[in-house]
C-alpha cells in the first residue's frame, strides 16, 4: 500500500513555442467589478504567465476567473473582486501565441502506481466497478493525514443516518477532515441530532416520527441562535457527538454559506454568499483533497473554486485530488467535465460511502 | 371550461372546544432573533390565535415562524427578523385549547369541480397519468390571467433550450406571469442565448458547441456588469427575445438570489441570501399560483413561504396552487407533503412542460 | 442482538362475522387457462376459505393468483395453470362474508423486538436512516442460516465489481445463500469475470477496457455452450471464483430465466418465461427471507409470487421478509405497496450493500 | 422542411488495404449452438466479407452475431440459430486484413441537412435542447410514412395516461406507426384501459383508483384468455380505443414477447423469448426508424438486432433511424454507444413526447 504522488513536469520553455512567445498583454479593468475586452479566464490547470521575457505561474488558480498582475506576481481573481485599473491578462489562445500558457498535463506522463489514478473516467454510472477507487482512496487519505489538507464537503444527508454521523466523526478525531464547508442545513440537522437524537424530526436510528417532531429543527436553530454560536451552544447544552461537535472539538474550521431556503439561520452562517465564497475559497487553497457528499450546491461551489495543483510552500507543485460522490449520475455528471486530473465521482448513497470509508481506515 | 374556485369555510367558532377556548398565550423575545421558549410554530394553514376572545386570522401566513401580536394584528414572522421583546404567540396545539387553532380543511368539504382539484396527490411519479392536471393547469392559468397572481420559479435549464424559452416568453406577453423568482443562472444563460445565442456555449437550436464557448456565459456576465443592469444590458445590446427581456419590457417584478455557486454574479442578484428571501416573499405574499420548475433549491425556498391560502383586499379566503414539476420524483416529493391543499407535482421534463402548456393554452 | 420471530395469531374463528359465515363458493373454470366469473384474486397474506364448514388456509400463497380446492386443501394457483373444472373460489370480499378471510394483520399484534421491524415503512429514499436496517438484516440472515431459507435474487450489477463479487461469495460459502433468482445477464457477467476477468470487457478491478474486450461476454457464451452446462464449464475451464462458481460449488440450486435481451444464453436459461416462473417459485416457496439487488425485473417477478408468510412442517406459520435493494427509489417503491409485512427497501448502490453485509457478518 | 436521406458511400474497394485483402476464412461451427474458435462477430455497420475475390455485403445485420456463408450469400446469425457445420468467419480486424472490413462511416462524409442529423450526441440529459430534435422527427416521420417502415417499442407507460393513449392512437390511425413491439403489460394495460377506463385499477383520466381496481387487469386477461385473442377480445367486448384496439384495425403487426414478472399472460405473448426475439427481428429488418418509448427491457432487445443501415429492394443502403425516449438518464444511456448512426436519446416523460409528436405533426 504505498502511495507515491505523482511528479509534476514544468512546460518545455525551450521549445520554439514558448522560447519566442511574446510577454503577455494586460488591460486595466475599466471599472470596479468588471473585466476589459478579451480578458482571459482562467482554468483548473496550471498557467503560465510571460512577463518581462519570464514565465509566471500563477499562484492560485481556479476556473473562470482572471489573471491579474500584481506586485510582480500573477493573482487570479474573480470578476466581482476587480478593482478599476487591475491589469487583467487579454489573450483567448492557452499555447504561448499571447504570452499565456495552459499547462493540462504537467502529472500526465507519469505512468504506473498514482499517476495512472484518474485515467479512467468515461461514462462512471451506478455500474462503474469502485473496489479500486475504495482502495485508492484509503491510501491517498492515509497520505493526506500525514502530508496534505482533506476538505469535505458535506450535503444535509451525511447527518440523517446514526452510523454515517458516527463514522463522520470518527474520521474527524482520527485526523482525516482538515476542513469542512457545507450549508445551513447539515449543521442544522446534526445540531438537532446532537440535541434532539432526531433529523427533521425522525429518530437518526430508529426511524420513529417524533410527535410535534416538525418543531425540532427549528428549536433547535432557536437555541442555537439564543447561545450566539455554535460552540457556545455545544457547550452549553452538554452536545457529545456528531459532526459539528467534534469539528469544534478538534478545532477543525468550518465554513457554512447561507442559501435562499434556510431556516435560522445558525450564527456562523454566511447571509452574503459571495463573502462566503471567500470564506470558502481560503480553506480550498489550503487543500490537497476534497470529497464531496450529497450537495450539489455547494460541490459545483467548490468544483468551481478548486484548481487542479497546489504549489506547496517549497516550491513544490502537486495534484490536487477532488472525489464527488452522490447517489444520482445527474449530480456526480454536472461536476466531471474538469480535465484530466479532475473529478472522480462515485455514485451512491453517502451513508454507505462514508462508512466503508471509516472501516477501510480501520475505524 | 368553467373554472371556479373552491368557496372557503371559516372554523366553527360556536363550538365547544373554539368558544371555550383560552385566549391565546403571548411571550416577548428574549432578544433580536429568538422566540421565546414553547413559541408556536406556523404551518401553511389559516391560523387563528384568540386575542381579547375574538379569532384573529394571521393575515399572511407561511410555515415554520412565529406568530407576532402588533397592532391587535397577527403577523406570521421568520425567527431572523423578531425583535426583542416582540410578542410571540406560545403553544404547540393546533385544536383552540392553548387559544390558537389551525384551519387545515377550510376548502375541503367542497366536492365537484375544482373541490376535488387537489384530491388524488399520493404516490405521484412518472407513471401518473397527467392529461386532467394539464387540463386543470389550462383552466386555472385562464381564470388567474383575469384575477390572480400567478408566480413562476424557473431553474436554468428553463433557458437552455429554444423551444422552451420562445414559449416561455409567449407566457409572459400574454399575461400568464405575474411574477418570477430565480437564481443568477436562469438568468445569466437566458441573457447569453439573447446576447450569443447558446447557453453555456452551446447553441440553444443546433446543439452545437461554439469554438471558446466557455467564455459565452462569463462574457455575458462581463458585459451586464458594464452596463449596470439587466434592462440597461437589453436596452444597449439590442437583446430582442429570452424569458429576461421580455420580463424587462412586460414590466414583469423578478426577484433573483445568490447562491454559493454563481459566477459574475448579475447586478440585481441579492448577495445577502436573507435579504433576498424578503424579496421573494414579497412576491409570494401576492401570489395565487405559484409554478416551480426545475430548481430544487428556489422551489423549496418559495414552497417554504408560501401558504395554503390568501386573504384578498375584499377579506375573502381563497386557495394559493402550487405545483413543482421536475423531471426527479425526489425532487418534487421534497415538497409534496404540505397538506390537503398542497403542492401538486407533475414528473417530466420542464422543456416538455412548458411547450405544453404554450399549446394549450392556444399560444 | 437476540432475535426473535414475531408469533403469527390465528383469525379468531369464533367472533360472529366469522362463525356465521356461509361456506365459501367454489366454481368450475371454464377452460383450461381461464378462471369462471367473479373468481376471488389471492393476496401476499394468510387466507382462510369455509369449506364444510372449516376453515381452511390456503398452504402456499401468492397475489394475483385463484383459490383452487382440490382434495379437500387450497391450493393458490396462476390463471395460466387452470385446467378446465377446476373448482375456483369465487367473491370478493374479505371479511367472512362469501367465506373467504384475508387475514392482514396475523403477525401485527407483537410489539417489541422483530414485531416492529416493519413498522416505518412511508417514503424510504436515499435519505431514510438505514443504520437500524442494517442491524436487522445482520441478525435477520444469521437466524435464518439456521433456520430459514435465504433467497438472493441478484442483476447483473451485482458482478461488475471485484469486491461485491469476492463479497458475494463470501456470503455463498458461509451458508447465507440458500437459492439464487437471476437472468442469463447476471451468470454471463459473473462467469466472463472468472474466465476473463472482465464484465462487458472492463477488468472488474482496474476498470481497464480490454482491447476487443466487447468479444468478451459472447466469448464466454459460446465456451459455456459448447461445455453444455455452467457446472461443466467451471470445471473444465478452471474456474476458481465469483457467485456461479461458488453457488456449483457449494450446491446452492439456481434458476436463470431468460430475457428477450439475451444474448446466447447459457444453457441453463428457460427459454419459456412461464416455465421460468414455475421453477422460480418451486424456490420461492420454500424461502423465509428474499434479498432483491438491482434488478427490476427480478425483483417483480419475485415480489408477484412471494406470500407474506409460510407455513413451516410443523404447522407454524412465519413471517417472510422480503427486502428490495436499488439505487432507484423509482425502482424500489415499484414493489413496496405489499402491505404491513412487506417489502423493505434501501436506497444504495448494491456494491456497497453487498460488501457492508458481509462486513456486518463479520466475514 | 425538406427532408433527404444521405447517400450512402461504398468502401474505396480499390484502395490498397482491400483490394489486396485475402478472402474472407469460414471455419465450421463444432456443434449446434456454438461458433468456431475465432469467430468474427458482427456490428451495427454494413460489413464486406471477401469471398472468391468479391466483396459481399452481409445482407441484414446486427451486432453480436456471426456471419454465416450460404448460398453465395452473407447471412448474419445469432449462436443458437447456428447449426453444426454452418461455416462461420474467422478474424477478429475489421480493416480487411482478414478479409472482413467494416464500414463505419458510410453515410459520415455527407455535410448538410440531415447528413449532420447525428452529430451531436455526447452527454445527452435532461439539460440538452431537444427543440430541433422534435423538428428532426416530424420531418422523419412524415418522410418515412410514404417511403419507410416506422416501428415503435412501447413500455407500459405509454398507456397509462388519457392524452398519450389518444396522441398514439391517432399516429396509428394516421400512418406512423408500421409496427409494435411490447411485452404483456403494455398490451394489458392498453386493453385494461379500452374495457375499464383504468390502468392498474386508476381512470386514466381522474386518476381516481376504483374499489377493488386491482381486479382490473386480471380480469381484463382472464377475459382475454377467454375470447382466445386479442381481436376477438376487441370485437366482442366492442373496445373503441386504446393502442392495441388501433393497431389490429389497421392491420398493424405487433409482436409481443414474454417476460418472467408478467401476468396473464395474453394469448399473443411468446412464452419463449427465443421465439419472441425471431418473431421481434422480423419486424425489425423492415424497420427503417424504431422509436423506443419508456421500455429499457424491449429498447435493449430491439437496440440489440437493430443494425445502422437497411439494404432496400432496389439495393440501396439507407440509414436506420434509432430513438430512445426515457425519463432517466442512466436508461436512455444504456443504448447510447452504438457508433456514428447511433441511438438518439431523448430524457423526458413519454407522455409528454407522445403528445408533442401528435401535435407536431398536425394531428
Amino acid at each position: 500500500m504505498s502511495f507515491s504522488l505523482p511528479v509534476y513536469r514544468e512546460p518545455d520553455f525551450s521549445a520554439p513555442a514558448l522560447c519566442g512567445a511574446p510577454d503577455a498583454v494586460f488591460a486595466a479593468a475599466p471599472c470596479d467589478g468588471v473585466a476589459p475586452e478579451h480578458y482571459h479566464a482562467t482554468t483548473i490547470f496550471p498557467e503560465y504567465f510571460k512577463v518581462g521575457g519570464r514565465w509566471l505561474l500563477a499562484c492560485e488558480s481556479r476556473m473562470d476567473c482572471v489573471a491579474v498582475l500584481e506586485d510582480g506576481e500573477i493573482h487570479t481573481r474573480e470578476f466581482r473582486r476587480l478593482r478599476a485599473g487591475d491589469l487583467v491578462a487579454v489573450g483567448r489562445t492557452e499555447d504561448g501565441r499571447d504570452g499565456i500558457y495552459v499547462h493540462a498535463d504537467g502529472f500526465a506522463q507519469e505512468d504506473g502506481g498514482s499517476g495512472e489514478l484518474f485515467s479512467f473516467r468515461q461514462g462512471r454510472s451506478r455500474e462503474t466497478a469502485y473496489s479500486r477507487d475504495y482502495n485508492q482512496i484509503y491510501d491517498l487519505l492515509r497520505h493526506e493525514r500525514e502530508h496534505g489538507f482533506v476538505t469535505w464537503v458535506l450535503g444535509p444527508a451525511c447527518t440523517f443516518d446514526h452510523d454515517t454521523r458516527e463514522a463522520m466523526s470518527k474520521l474527524i478525531d482520527a485526523g482525516y477532515v482538515s476542513g469542512l464547508l457545507a450549508g445551513n442545513a447539515l449543521a442544522t440537522h446534526d445540531l438537532e441530532a446532537g440535541y434532539l437524537r432526531t433529523a427533521l424530526g425522525q429518530d437518526i436510528y430508529t426511524q420513529r416520527s417524533e410527535p410535534n417532531g416538525h418543531y425540532n429543527h427549528i428549536d433547535t436553530l432557536n437555541r442555537v441562535r439564543l447561545h450566539g454560536s455554535i460552540p457556545a451552544f455545544v457547550e452549553a447544552e452538554g452536545i457529545r457527538d456528531g459532526i459539528m461537535c467534534h469539528c469544534v472539538r478538534q478545532r477543525v474550521p468550518f465554513v457554512l454559506v447561507g442559501s435562499v431556503r434556510d431556516d435560522g439561520p445558525l450564527p456562523e452562517v454566511y447571509a452574503d454568499v459571495y463573502e462566503g465564497q471567500d470564506a470558502m475559497r481560503a480553506i480550498v487553497s489550503r487543500s490537497t483533497t476534497v470529497i464531496c457528499l450529497a450537495t450539489t450546491l455547494h460541490a459545483i461551489a467548490t468544483g468551481n473554486m478548486t484548481p487542479s495543483y497546489r504549489v506547496l510552500a517549497d516550491g513544490t507543485v502537486r495534484p490536487v485530488y477532488f472525489y464527488s460522490v452522490d447517489i444520482s449520475e445527474f449530480a456526480v455528471n454536472k461536476l466531471r467535465d474538469r480535465g484530466s486530473l479532475g473529478v472522480k465521482t462515485i455514485v451512491t448513497n453517502v451513508q454507505d460511502f462514508v462508512v466503508n470509508i471509516q472501516r477501510g481506515l480501520g475505524l
